[in-house]
């Protein structure tokens, strides 16, 4: 890899859990384009659903599946996550000055943070001190329309580069189909999956669960959150944290006697 | 599944990531053994790493290898997490009063918690309101002495049975491996890992990378922290919450203007 590269410019990394070939990365490349040199690394199929998981017991292989003035593109055969380390491992010349990470073909909002391998990949880049941002489009379908949902992660990817963003702080970008009224700074609603399970029979007859399920939102009431947002025509933007310790709590712990 | 199961004594959900052939499992087993009615609901195969993973792709299945007065133990095709939701979905009667993960073979303390599927089952039984735990011993051998990381978890889980957890925290309890000197509740260290990769040939001279590295402790000279507990001889309990949201940055991020 040329060792001038990204000393001029800013130097992005762009990456994504529905695979290189999903249309919400290929719109997300080119929302970057212009605001600096970009490296492509990205799971070469669909890794949907896989979290902050890393590979431990198979070796990862990239290879370039494109390469042109100012873009460089590999695919990888590991996880959102693993993505992200042996990019900035192995193949980076150094740390890069931003991290987008989408467009998910989906939402992330809610309690779906937990679970998502676009915002797994954001948070691995907020680990490496590198200003991330994970992006969603509330729309499932491999043909959706990422063209609002693009414009806005151009805009916020630059703000990002200029502003930068707290340590261990990441940002998790969701955006409803259509158009939107604006952009909501808000938190992430509390709720659950239910109904997670559709039963089913095998060819032998032997019970199978395939993964379903909907949102239960428990904040229906309340308008500072993702899925109020969303549910109102607005994108939400939640800053997530890394460093998970439940510091209220920890007082009244230091109470117990083990 | 007994329709009076646990309505007499506390239900207890047990899992791990390590498969449920595993020593630490079996460890934890035994610890809980007299504290309630024991369901056990395991991966099949050894599934470290996968944070909080989830299947969508392909169908779960779950079988009975166990079954003894008080105990029903299950094996499940899934991850830590798919284990924990099918259980909690399909398989029990009720919501268990208590769910503990482990006993893991090696630490999930400082960043590991993002990583680990033993941290990542037991934020899923947070997210179902089930009061839970994740313990791991600070030693990767498969034949590693569990004896004091099984009586710390019986004290611990006897402790979170009378009272509860505040809603959206979890526990992440690491234990060093030896004799221990104490207990210490604290936060989670700030850091993260490096020289994460291995390069090496597969057979036909290709480059492939192996996933290795030590991690870097950001907060050597902090004593309030996990990774400075273990490495005092203390375990480490560290509460961990469900609720990524930055609330710290979220004043600064509302004057944004996108």
């Amino acid at each position: 890899m040329d060792e001038n590269m990204g000393k001029d410019k800013p130097l992005i990394l762009v990456t994504n859990d529905d695979g290189y070939q999903a249309k919400g990365i290929r719109s997300l490349i080119e929302a970057m384009k212009g605001l600096g040199e970009i490296i492509v690394f990205a799971p070469d199929i669909h890794r949907s659903g896989m979290s902050s998981a890393i590979s431990t017991s198979h070796p990862l292989r990239a290879r370039v599946y494109h390469h042109e003035e100012g873009l460089t593109a590999y695919s990888c055969n590991g996880t959102p996550v693993d993505c992200v380390k042996l990019a900035l491992n192995e193949f980076l010349p150094r740390n890069p000055d931003l991290l987008v990470s989408g467009i998910n073909h989906g939402s992330n909002a809610g309690i779906s943070v937990i679970y998502s391998g676009t915002m797994g990949a954001a948070i691995e880049g907020c680990i490496f001190e590198v200003p991330s941002i994970g992006f969603s489009l509330c729309d499932f379908s491999s043909d959706a329309d990422f063209r609002v949902a693009g414009s806005l992660a151009r805009r916020l990817a630059a703000e990002v580069l200029m502003k930068g963003l707290p340590r261990g702080v990441c940002l998790n970008v969701n955006v409803p189909s259509g158009e939107i009224k604006g952009v909501r700074m808000t938190t992430q609603t509390e709720g659950k999956w239910v109904n997670e399970y559709q039963r089913s029979k095998d060819g032998s007859g032997r019970d199978v669960f395939w993964m379903t399920g909907n949102f239960e939102n428990w904040q229906a009431d309340n308008q500072d959150n993702d899925e109020w947002a969303l549910a109102n025509g607005y994108a939400a933007v939640v800053p997530v944290k890394i460093d998970l310790t439940a510091y209220d709590f920890l007082p009244e712990l230091k109470t117990w006697n083990l």
